[in-house]
């Protein structure tokens, strides 16, 4: 790495990620300089990231925390005050911020899609943690990434592994990638009490500490259906050469295997600063201040295939993905609509992949060709989904 | 790969790895064409592998087994009969056997390591099966490659899986190799019975199919010792960056730890052309013709630390790498005389590390200069160690 301090920006910089990122930074003490946060809601923890990093720039979701974010840094912050901006422009104006190396794009859904593909437009190397936003244009991301020579570097752990795992391997002689799964908390649940399980309880997560939207992922195993869909976009491999395989203590984050029948696999513990570290510093590699994985205190590494019956939203992500088009940012917003009412107590956990199925087989697939059609789906599919709900919640309850 | 197949010449076609090789050879038609075979004394199966693949030269233990193989084919043989040679002259002639591409060291012990020094010499390149080689003088293998400019690819499962999980990565942001070690059949024997060990319990390798020699290795776990320094040959590490752990369903056959705590690992059923193949085609792969991998099938994988006490092979190996110089060349030696006489039944099993530890002490470490002192050094190992083979036998038991 050169000597000069690289900058970076942080979509989502409140969330898991970003604020693993921000531990990064810290421990790679003199590689990163921070001149952009892009956060939500939680202004407390913003403030005081902006007080630790002195960023040049910060955005906040309305123009409202715009307005109680500038006093409360007036009050309390750091002698020189940071731009401050808000919204979907004020992401955007974060992503594009001029002079960065950088950026970390790790919001959650589809709030980052706009922000992530103004950056590759642009020629900006992005690590990416928001993997809706592939699923979602992986095509027009691509293209973009493509045309202006961005690279585009996965933080997702299994997508991060497969980077690794193909290091010095040629596409042509990749078989097909294989991607880990914990399985979720309700792997072996009696099928018949899945329609009791309370958000509560898909909330808590085997092995990973996430936020509330990827956690539900996670139980549904939408997450691993959403990351064949990333992987495609990311490695260019189409759906018969991404497997999924169910590793309940995730120690392997996800495996290449080649043509002559050789696996090579990543491990390492269940720690996102690896991965973070990783898109960061790639192609260099640094000293990890994260605890290191000790081979012979591991419990035994299992495998499993996965059960579709138990969890359709695997079979949805493929038949979006074998469909194409805009069927993916269909099912991703339908997904995204149907996990925020389980975690409202709106529908029950089996009603999740029930609707996001409704909602794809009601969709007409076009194209993705430009920006606005994704959006356009994605608000479609959001509103239909949202009525489906609605239609649920008023219609009478079976004798 | 060009279209000109590729001539190999094959040192220990006899053997399980020299069979292996043939068997790529025939799955992955016109790639290669086998020009040479160095066998010892199984004349039987020369005599078919000659008739099959028509070399043009093939080499034998001794001159009377050269006299009986040019009587046999004269009588069955192919139309055109190759060229009969014997002993080491016989093995050099075929390693540096002109217009070949690629030299299959697969002999067992020291008597490949002239003939491999003499390939590498004139820039050869070595699949190299023969880990006795770099033990008994790594320096002046990997001297005379980098004069020559010939590549030395390991076909040993363990460093095979090394080589392919280094590929992409940098040399110096690696940590530490690991390399896994089934443990052998004594594994979990209570510790005072392992003097009641016979030679045919201790040939039942739990994974692994292969010769005598290296299968009592494997229950020793000098083997293992062996490999910790080929790997430090190989790959250019010392003995504190290469470890070794016990995984007894051999599932992944080695792993490279990065300086981020990233491990990465290659995975594979254990059948031997995987890594024959690999290293005859790299730097492509190829399908190769063995059962894939089925991780939902596998049982589940587990790791220990060795047990030194139990196995104190393990120690000796780690000592000769630390002291350096001849001691490596007199422990092989040693070791090889000393797994004869078990076999022979003149020693039991746990005697077999503390005549090797005798022999070591005994030993006055040298400089490995050239050809000579090593092979001095191997004739007075061989000798201090038959000599204490031979006062055991006579000693009056103990009380």
């Amino acid at each position: 790495m050169s000597n000069r301090a690289k900058k970076i920006v942080i979509l989502g910089s409140t969330g898991s990620v970003g604020c693993n990122t921000l531990r990064v930074v810290e421990s790679l003490e003199g590689q990163f300089e921070v001149v952009g946060l892009a956060a939500g809601k939680y202004i407390e923890l913003l403030i005081k990231q902006i007080i630790k990093f002195q960023p040049e720039i910060v955005s906040v979701a309305t123009e409202e925390l715009a307005r109680q974010l500038n006093q409360e840094l007036k009050a309390s912050g750091p002698a020189k005050l940071p731009e401050i901006t808000c919204g979907q422009q004020g992401l955007v104006d974060v992503a594009t911020y001029p002079d960065v190396d950088m950026v970390i794009s790790a919001t959650v859904g589809s709030v980052g899609f706009v922000p992530t593909y103004r950056a590759l437009e642009i020629g900006r190397r992005v690590a990416l943690a928001n993997k809706e936003t592939l699923v979602m244009a992986g095509e027009l991301m691509i293209k973009a990434a493509a045309a202006s020579g961005a690279e585009l570097l996965p933080v997702d752990s299994e997508h991060n592994a497969i980077h690794q795992c193909l290091r010095g391997e040629r596409r042509e002689e990749v078989r097909r990638l294989i991607l880990t799964a914990s399985g979720g908390p309700f792997r072996n649940l009696p099928l018949d009490q899945l329609r009791n399980v309370t958000p509560k309880q898909a909330l808590k997560h085997p092995v990973w500490n996430m936020g509330a939207k990827i956690t539900i992922d996670s139980a549904t195993l939408m997450n691993k259906g959403l990351e064949v869909i990333e992987a495609g976009w990311l490695f260019g491999f189409g759906p018969d050469q991404i497997d999924i395989v169910i590793h309940p203590r995730s120690t392997i984050h996800s495996m290449v295997e080649m043509v002559d029948g050789s696996i090579i696999a990543q491990m390492g513990v269940p720690d996102m600063r690896h991965a973070i570290q990783y898109a960061m510093t790639y192609p260099q590699r640094f000293f990890c201040d994260v605890p290191r994985l000790d081979l012979a205190k591991l419990r035994a590494l299992e495998f499993f295939s996965p059960d579709t019956t138990r969890f359709p939203c695997i079979r949805l992500a493929y038949e979006a993905m074998r469909a194409g088009g805009t069927l993916p940012a269909a099912m991703s917003a339908a997904n995204e609509v149907a996990v925020e009412a389980f975690i409202n107590r709106r529908i029950s956990f089996p009603t999740i992949p029930q609707i996001i199925e409704e909602v794809m087989l009601a969709h007409k697939i076009g194209e993705v060709t430009d920006i606005s059609t994704v959006l356009e789906v994605d608000a479609w599919a959001r509103a239909r989904c949202n009525e489906i709900i609605n239609q649920l919640a008023t219609a009478p309850a079976h004798p």
